[in-house]
């Protein structure tokens, strides 16, 4: 398989978001044109990020909605469900514990962690806050394959490092700092001020969409 | 100016985060190499996003970090503060309303809204949350120039409309729906499941980092 950038797979992300909210219409078949105005990039863009992963849709008719999300759901893996463990229930990590976006694309949170012991023993949304100490118990009991970190930057890479040795692969940042993993572990880092970031250089450089 | 890459954009937004966590650490210069280890990219890339806007550091010296992480945060538009007012007191709203990388880089909320007669009226750390109904009074008052869309899909366009015809031009949209605005103003999508997405392709398809 070729190297897919970064940024081919968030834009399959986004037209997938997209063929959801048109089969949801009642929208039958749509054109890379409709997509990308719909997501604010060219339909070229479209058409290239699509043709990594073969041929899909048929020249002058579109693409199926339901076909073409079907396609993208496989190639990003969101055919099957995913089980998260989340540590620290802060406000962040209790935005997501019921973010309806996980659900819709198959991310399970299915055990929560704290290092606080006035959280640890609590239940939010059905789920106990385990001891951040119990991790390697938990992760096997509930299958974890994800693990989000949700901590305060200082305590981040230490909790990190629970989960890998631990043997979970995968995991999503939104500490605001970097953490270090084994080369077999993927980690992918959330920053909500980055969308913000672009905003304000678009508005100080005056540019327009 | 040439037109620059959303891409670039998200990437000089990573490399000032590690330039101000490098300057905690008293590092006085970093290389591109350094950076780009940190961040996840090849220093190829790292000399390509900055030479869009100038000639940053010496051959063979690298970069002063205080240097570059003015420059950075110059082109970003990161040397002032911005006004932001926050719709939706949920779970997401709640977490922003503190969230410390929007206050480190300069974005501070200023006002808060929403449409639920129980909580118009309380307060959210010193801020009252207002009535929706009054954006155009509260908007000018605070002087808000951007706004951040944290309510459910189904109402996200009625609020965006409401802040459009009040004169604001940037919008951070957290609702999980596209929504239209004039060309002049701006919008930005955040989906917090998108880097969760492509951990999943990654994984799906064995690849490493």
């Amino acid at each position: 398989m070729k190297k897919i950038s970064d940024s081919t797979i968030s834009r399959l992300s986004r037209y997938y978001r997209t063929l959801s909210l048109l089969i949801e219409q009642k929208i039958e078949t749509v054109s890379s044109d409709e997509i990308a105005e719909i997501d604010g990039v060219t339909s070229a863009q479209v058409r290239k990020d699509l043709s990594f992963f073969g041929t899909f849709g048929k020249r002058g008719l579109g693409y199926n909605t339901k076909d073409l999300r079907e396609e993208i759901g496989k190639i990003l893996g969101l055919k099957k469900t995913w089980n998260i463990a989340l540590v620290g229930i802060g406000n962040i990590g209790r935005a997501l514990i019921d973010y309806q976006e996980f659900k819709k694309q198959g991310f399970q949170v299915k055990a929560l962690f704290d290092s606080d012991p006035e959280k640890i023993g609590d239940e939010v949304n059905g789920l106990l806050i385990n001891n951040i100490n119990d991790v390697c118990h938990v992760v096997k009991d509930k299958n974890i394959e994800i693990a989000i970190i949700a901590v305060p930057a200082k305590v981040a890479q230490g909790v990190t490092d629970f989960f890998v040795n631990c043997g979970v692969k995968a995991i999503l940042n939104f500490a605001p700092v970097s953490i270090k993993t084994p080369p077999d572990v993927l980690v992918k880092n959330e920053n909500m001020s980055i969308e913000l970031e672009a905003l304000s250089y678009y508005i100080t450089n005056d540019l327009k969409k």
